[in-house]
């Protein structure tokens, strides 16, 4: 059923891939996943707001504290509801320009205001309509069909993210990379090299080396069983060996302290899980975890989520987090030591501009875990995401 | 001779398309018909002046109160003469860079100023002239052919427009969308729904309702003679049912007052002629009629031409008409009233943007008058104007 | 081996172009040939610089005062060295990503700063490097392979450019037309109807004519010998009849002063040479020449050097002429008398834009020196610089 004029990557390039094709070719992500598209806080009852994944004009309202999302795009003459949205009713939205109206819950077009009893209402007829589920303070949208089956939230994010006890705080932000320049950056074990200098290590009691060397030994895990989550691990600790030297030719260039007495050597494990989401465990401390996202926008955009998890129960505890993210880890986690990689992925758009940088990379021993994530999402994708599929 | 090189809709779509393939194609417009370019008042004496037309770059000059209309664009070196337009003499324009000289009134080469005795002006080489005349303010330009039968232009023009006692009163502004999406906004019977709060309306003595229900009757009325002009007529009054409620599942949400007593019962007709010109009659009073032209500019743009006319052949009466042009329906009819027009056809711009909803969309039984006048224009067209028409 | 993905230009316009045909297609410009890229002063020691050429990024480095050049981008990720530029050791640079450090002598991969004694450093691998030369106070790339016959310098630069007592002084600027524009304007001899109202004309005594008529004498020399440097003479003098007035259908409209009692008649030749560069002897007065290059950015954009030489042997008579150039050339010459120029290929740029003016242009009698030039450089040329040349 794909056709040449449906594919966004040059066939010649995806020819040569060898073991991730798929991957390749998913410049719009995969279909059929979880993601998270916008903050909990930003749906407010009765306001519809949007957002955009994997090329997809989604519209978002909360109608009686539930949230639902369409397509933002009247089936009549394919404006964008959002262009002046009207809601005559609490369950419907109309289209501002002959007053098609549709069903949030369901998509389903109810009337034409501008057309009494037109028999184009005939209960057939409506726009796409998603399945949202709200967690942690994150508005999930399954990016796919609503028949057939659906997999539960819980196989398309990391283990634990949805822990009872999993407190959770999140940020967002548009990023000028393809998400798998995200995926590849937060999930890639010697770009440590780029926060070196970073303030978070410095007065945070961190300790973190300048690369790894080779052990020898595997450090990831595949995790890929009957259901998901699947994902890689990367395991540090005895796996790897830390590099605190920098050496050019023999020369030493670069030094940093790699006395660990009384620092914090975190994190343990870094893990990528299908479709987008990076979990680092612990960091920035001991008693918090690091979740990311690389949610696709269009081809050349993602959305990048933030969020820090902690074991809370109580409000009390709560609000101490909420003063430690404030006051702490949103400056130093997430603004200062995050935004290198921020302008890393950037440059890597640049690099991967016109793919044929997929064929040429050289790649070398510490990207295994990033190519062993490669073979798996596209060997476990429910389906690349391609431009007719953000047709009628 | 049309290869798929040559054509700016993908040829899966075209073949997609039912009856209206040609119009699908126009793009960039029709060849070999009359358009209105500027107004008359802007091309004055001397002072060549560029306009654009389906594609097509123009350049303008009045010479002895005569506006002749030569393509912008060199033929030795392709560079725009009006980049730099220099008129040694009042008959001709000479390209800045070598000197190539033109004649404005057929674009023949007569002499090439640096290089005096040039075998190159033989007396058949030339830039394209194209035939100018003008009517009611407009300075029309026919774009196709000297050569070949030229219809007058009254054959491409509403009925009545070009009537002796029919004064004009014009404007124009570029539109950031298609022709196409200014034609079928226009024409639009439905689309009223978007002007219900006009202020036009209100503060008039007008009425309009906001949508019309389906009668069961044919309102629409195909002219299609021997000569033009060739068009569609919607008919109002008894053969639709204007709705003053709209209803969502059973429940109104708008009501707009229905009492027609006292009030202005305007237009009677709307009609679209070929190759893009609208008339509302009477409209936005019962004296007066609104024309429209949707002139191609390229494939994004085109020129909103917005004219009323009145009858009125005394001085005095041209006097009071431009009075109450000026100070009442420049606001009130062609500013606040169509400048929701304006915004639906960029929006419907977006819509189209890579031409699948040509076939995806879902038009319904209002929109008949638009479908048989694609089937018109698609069937009596005097040639798609394709982007080999704008090489040498 | 060159497919039609790989090119830049239409082949069906490429099928019709009779005798220059990889003229047409070198969008890019060619390769194996040296071009001038920035001037010397701009390169510091230990201070990387970027420049493009030929659609290439550059990045050269002065190291113990000699200029080293390497393509700016990295072998894993394809990202700039340029982004964030880390030289650790005087001889290398290091990729700020991942720390894979390459010399910048050769260009060959040293170490990976963040994975110690990876495989991957093995002794092969590294990124382009070019041949740098100094001459003239410009910094020269030849851009093609390291391997192969590498030609002299003096094959690609104009006569006499590189002798010992030319002393020469230049500025470079970027100019947005494709660099054959660049090429054409300077070496065609009727633009000077541009100039005419030039005040280095006007206010340095010379004289200059509103163009050429034809003498029915060959007015142009090939130089075409077995070692370079290959180019065109074009011989003013006898050759060609200076035009002083203009004249349309007859009439004379324009007219400047033929006196040339006390004026300097310069210049006497005009050549171009492959690949991109002119030399106006003398101009723009009698003692001085004026060399120009016209070197591929990319496939819009062209970097124009202007270069005045002189013969100066001592340090006074080059402090003297520098007050010269510095006081009167560098506003009267190359500032208002070539200002003009650059606008002209400007306007070229949009008149050849999609390449059809290749086919339709309408050169005439005094275009032949030009004509001959894309003859010489279609045959001669080392290798059409392609898209493919731009990848690994």
């Amino acid at each position: 059923m794909t056709t040449q004029d449906d594919q966004l990557v040059d066939p010649d390039i995806l020819d040569r891939v060898k073991g991730w094709r798929d991957y390749v070719e998913a410049k719009l992500g995969f279909r059929n996943h979880w993601y998270p598209v916008l903050l909990s806080d930003e749906v407010e009852e009765g306001k519809p707001v949007t957002a955009k994944l994997c090329g997809e004009n989604l519209l978002l309202n909360r109608i009686d504290g539930e949230v639902h999302c369409i397509r933002d795009r009247c089936l009549h003459r394919g404006v964008k509801f959002s262009k002046k949205p009207e809601c005559h009713t609490k369950a419907t939205i109309t289209c501002w320009y002959h007053g098609y109206t549709y069903r949030w819950a369901d998509g389903k077009l109810t009337d034409v205001i501008a057309a009494p009893e037109t028999r184009i209402v005939d209960g057939t007829r409506g726009v796409r309509s998603y399945i949202v589920e709200e967690a942690k303070g994150l508005v999930f949208v399954f990016l796919g069909d609503r028949d057939g089956n659906i997999p539960p939230l819980i196989d398309d994010v990391p283990p634990n993210f949805l822990d009872e006890d999993n407190y959770v705080l999140s940020q967002r932000q548009t990023v000028q990379s393809n998400w798998r320049h995200g995926v590849e950056n937060g999930f890639d074990k010697t770009h440590i090299y780029i926060h070196r200098e970073s303030l978070l290590i410095q007065e945070n009691d961190l300790v973190l080396p300048l690369g790894f060397g080779a052990s020898g030994e595997q450090s990831h895990e595949l995790v890929d069983g009957e259901d998901g989550p699947r994902g890689v691990i990367e395991i540090y600790g005895p796996h790897v060996i830390p590099a605190f030297e920098g050496k050019i030719e023999g020369e030493t260039v670069l030094k940093v302290p790699s006395d660990v007495t009384g620092k914090n050597l975190v994190p343990s494990t870094i893990s990528m899980w299908m479709p987008c989401a990076l979990k680092v465990d612990p960091w920035p401390d001991p008693k918090t975890t690091q979740f990311e996202w690389y949610v696709p926008i269009d081809e050349t955009t993602h959305m990048y989520f933030q969020n820090l998890g902690t074991r809370a129960e109580t409000d009390e505890e709560k609000r101490d987090f909420k003063r430690e993210y404030n006051n702490r880890w949103a400056f130093y986690a997430l603004e200062e030591f995050n935004g290198p990689d921020i302008w890393a992925r950037e440059a890597a758009e640049e690099g991967y501009a016109d793919d044929h940088q997929w064929v040429d990379e050289a790649l070398f021993e510490a990207d295994e875990n990033i190519i062993v994530f490669r073979r798996l999402i596209s060997k476990r994708n429910r389906g690349v995401q391609r431009p007719s599929d953000l047709r009628a």
